[in-house]
């Protein structure tokens, strides 16, 4: 009856980079798992603060002023309003916590926004 | 100027099991990390539900009517106003996701009580 979320069984469900599947939601918030590799936008979201846990490998986000390397162990939080672009040169997998509802390219668009509300 | 958040380093801050050590915020939420061995109390939270993530180890939470295992790379979201007692046999390293402001023992109170609002 009560089961846990194992991040490996869930990150084999994934086989596209940033896409965001959601496996929990805490009040009005979501644990979104993802894998990531390459160079995502440029973005932000006016709305929220967003935390980036890093489980295996390591990413970096990129801001107007600077970057910050996150490894697994690691956790960033990007506050609302302020523009970023994660990369990652190899594979990366992470963890995503944010409202529900919120889009992964935020106010920027394009053909890497993934589709909201898909739990796996 | 960014920096990454590491787990080990916040943990090596913390010499108490059951005092959560907060390491970051998202928007009214905080991120908690907490050294667990043993029993802890029964106890419910009527306004929230309560994240925990296993980094290191294993731990159990019981419910009145059943118990999940959390281990590391396992998450379990536990619903607001459901009774539960987290214990781990061996010294378990978890974080808690859930609003700033909430007591560990949340209607229970008690001697494993800790202070609120404590950084590390």
């Amino acid at each position: 009856m009560h089961e846990s979320i194992n991040f490996s069984e869930k990150f084999a469900k994934i086989n596209q980079h940033w896409t965001p599947g959601i496996v929990a939601e805490m009040n009005d918030y979501q644990f979104k798992l993802v894998k990531v590799q390459g160079d995502f936008v440029w973005h932000s979201h006016e709305d929220t603060d967003e935390v980036f846990i890093v489980l295996e490998g390591e990413m970096d986000i990129e801001f107007r002023d600077g970057k910050v390397t996150i490894k697994s162990g690691e956790m960033y939080v990007v506050p609302k309003g302020v523009e970023h672009k994660p990369f990652a040169e190899n594979e990366c997998k992470i963890m995503i916590v944010e409202p529900g509802g919120v889009t992964n390219t935020g106010d920027a668009g394009g053909e890497l926004t993934a589709e909201d509300g898909v739990w796996i």
